[in-house]
């Protein structure tokens, strides 16, 4: 099925990350300049300003897409298979796949990006026992200030603050009593800082996505393999307890062959996108002026990926795309936002819907869909599919042979037994989205702590982020399926263990 | 948009229908003989004998698909629309959009086909005033004289009966006494039965799907134009009357502008298919053993087509289809069969689950699902999208700006003022399937009467019966896109009114 990886016709990173690389192979171009100077603030000039005339990474493409011909002939499908290019570029380091964090009695964080994410998310590294917040970063210097006093309310002594400009991350990550570094920010800092956090020494968990282009995307995970430092996707919608109650129902067998599965990111965020004082600068909206494609795939993916042990049994092979016309944000700026309005000069291309196809190498189907630009409630779908039975979420509901009969939908919360630990030891937890960011956190720290194999490493943090580029690129191309990248280069069928953890001993 | 049709690479119907012109160009094949001739009843032999060695009549395929390299450079995407073909054969007589049934005092009609789906509609033909049943044709005797009966029971004369094997159907197509030809027979024989209806002289109704090969269906398209006479899909679920509501609420603009909507026939079948007192004969079952794509997408498509005035200001273009491991069928067998069943000598191909994405002229995205061999409850999802809100059913809901805020789903039962005037005509319509049957019938007979144009077309049954072929060959070509003909010519972008109908006057 193809899944050999090949040296051949992989993107070449040095290449890539030129400065006029940064024109994509499809043209499209970023903000102008003159829009970018007139948003609200300087930061959001300067941490946006390495999307203008971002392209996507995708030289491995350039060769051709896993598009087959139509059945012409009995071997047109074997035909297709072969047309698809593995696009793999040569290992510059051993695999990270089971590789144990150190083990040590205090994990010390810093944390870069102090918006709404990051704020939220600090208060929880706080909550968790033998964790100490001793570094904090980003520019805006009330935020830095803000979050600097949340350390010391809670006990713990002053941290290092980093506010100046957009370039003193890399001092935060340069110090040398930080383990951990947690980035929040707007996601074209992400691949920037995420190489700075390992290339520094420090293990790194990156907010979704990891990055938006795909030689960003392999240049990590040979960062990663090259520094032995951890480079993760902190995907908290893998951890929410509906998530992984199917995920361990999945895995004891009670969907049987697992067949198909979908996941989403619909979250009506016109109000938001539009609300100066929610985002810092326009750079979240400004992406749909930019890309077509599923801006934000990691929420629905990361957690089907799970279900059906991709890269630790089964790998994504495929993805072909595909978007509805974009018309919701001009809608909703016509009617809420007043005449010369910076959001004026801005065209928007994103779809208001992507809907995406992946395939894997059993066959299987996952679909994605993301909408952030309509009149919708929100929703991850959630689904899970198998010769036994399925799942759906939003609403929650389950039909397995042979509690189920007679087509009725079958009550969730009766299957409480197959909770996750994490779930049965904290039935409370604190903090925002119902308590996975606390979860998510608290097993992170965990591992890192005791010196366990972190439950997701860069292979999937670059797998659940690969749809943004490709999407991208297969809508353009009406839908033509795309390879998906080996990230593992060739170990994806090697079963261990994920998310579905056990609990430490001792 | 490539819309325009072309004369080039279209399918040769002479040569689709010469007998080794069945032998599709993917080279499956249909059930070996042997197998059949363990079967249950000549009939089931018989009856199914067209499709074995079936193919696709993809002929006007094999120079292109609609699948596109990646967006290697700034005009990737219009190269990759000019590489698809159109694949409009020549017309070979004036259009049938628009065309009006005979005024006529009475209908009279012909059944072909007395098993579940024939015997259950035979009622609701005899319940609509002004309707006549003259004649019936199925080699089961016993089913006939059954049917018989109910026509004398419900008053009117003695039908024609046609018994004779499995060609008398054309001896009731040839009768001068008919108006309508109704066809509710396994799906291989719907385009012979459909053909010789119009061919005598006929106006035809056939259920779903209309035929399983491209050719077929142009060779539909062409007769319909060429004798004058509708050949129509009887989709019942474009009459639902939560399907009717949403189609008159999108028409008034409630959804804003049309983005995505979905349809699917998800029914776990696996007990009724192995029935041998269910369907006449394993016909439906040995589908399973052929294709891989959606083997029904009507009752998805239809009422979706519908919303989007498909075939009426936009049309369908291209379709990408995805399929999952087949695996449900076996494993049923494998729990519930005895040893020794005919159908253990039957190796099933077709996916559990298949997943199509379909675009249309105006960027629209409709997707469609098909599962009926494993465990899960009915749904046909019936979803549509707009900039202003979006519906779903199974279970209904809907969320429309400025009616529902704070992503909080409505209550759809609370639109009751936009429900089709034969929904306010008919509150509690016999039959089954909630009413829609009925509703179906009624309408159609009040057409033919009335002498008015009717609701759906030859044009509007390909359209919903195209996806059969192309989705397994598209999941074949791992998802390639491929073109999905414009049957009608060119003249899909006129408004007209369809199944949203006025109600007649006078």
């Amino acid at each position: 099925m193809n899944e050999a990886p090949s040296q051949d016709h992989g993107p070449d990173p040095e290449d890539g990350h030129a400065p006029d690389g940064r024109q994509g192979p499809d043209g499209f171009q970023g903000p102008d300049r003159e829009r970018e100077e007139s948003g609200p603030s300087r930061r959001a000039l300067l941490w946006t300003a390495g999307a203008a005339g971002a392209g996507l990474g995708l030289g491995g493409l350039g060769t051709g897409s896993a598009a087959a011909a139509p059945a012409a002939s009995g071997t047109a499908g074997t035909t297709a298979a072969a047309a698809g290019t593995a696009t793999a570029p040569p290992r510059k380091g051993k695999t990270m796949i089971g590789v144990p964090f150190e083990r040590r009695r205090t994990v010390r964080v810093g944390l870069i990006g102090l918006g709404n994410r990051g704020m939220g998310m600090l208060p929880l590294y706080l909550a968790i026992p033998n964790v100490q917040v001793v570094a904090l970063c980003d520019p805006v210097k009330e935020k830095a200030a803000k979050a600097a006093k949340l350390v010391t309310d809670a006990g713990q002594p002053a941290p290092a603050v980093y506010t100046k400009g957009d370039h003193d991350f890399k001092n935060l990550c340069e110090r040398g009593d930080i383990d951990f570094v947690y980035v929040a920010t707007p996601w074209d800092l992400h691949h920037d800082m995420a190489a700075t956090a390992m290339l520094s020494g420090k293990h790194v968990g990156v907010e979704c996505p990891l990055a938006m282009r795909l030689d960003e995307l392999w240049d990590l995970v040979d960062i990663s393999e090259r520094t032995r430092r951890h480079c993760m996707q902190v995907e908290n919608c893998c951890y929410g307890r509906n998530e992984m109650r199917v995920l361990r129902m999945a895995h004891a067998g009670l969907f049987g062959d697992l067949l198909h599965g979908a996941g989403a990111y619909n979250h009506d965020l016109r109000q938001l996108m539009f609300d100066p004082s929610y985002y810092q600068g326009p750079w979240r909206r400004l992406w749909h002026t930019r890309l077509r494609g599923d801006l934000y795939p990691t929420h629905g993916f990361g957690p089907v990926a799970n279900y059906m042990d991709i890269n630790r049994g089964d790998r994504v092979v495929r993805i072909s795309s595909f978007g509805t016309p974009a018309l919701g944000l001009a809608e909703y700026r016509k009617a809420h936002m007043p005449p010369g309005d910076p959001s004026w000069k801005e065209s928007y291309i994103e779809s208001d819907r992507t809907f995406s196809v992946i395939q894997t190498a059993k066959g299987r189907v996952i679909r994605l869909e993301h909408d952030v630009s309509t009149p919708h409630p929100y929703s991850r779908i959630n689904s899970l599919g198998g010769t036994k039975g399925v799942f759906e979420d939003y609403p929650e509901r389950i039909y397995l042979e042979p509690d189920h009969t007679n087509d009725q939908w079958g009550d969730f919360s009766r299957y409480t037994q197959w909770d996750h630990w994490l779930w049965k030891e904290h039935a409370n937890p604190p903090g925002g989205h119902g308590g996975m960011d606390y979860i998510m956190i608290f097993r992170l720290m965990q591992c890192l702590r005791l010196g366990l194999v972190p439950d997701f490493d860069v292979y999937d943090a670059a797998t659940w982020s690969a749809p943004v580029p490709l999407s991208h690129a297969s809508i353009k191309a009406h839908g033509a399926p795309l390879e998906i990248p080996d990230f593992t280069r060739g170990l994806w069928h090697r079963p261990r263990p994920g998310v579905d953890s056990q609990k430490p001993t001792g």
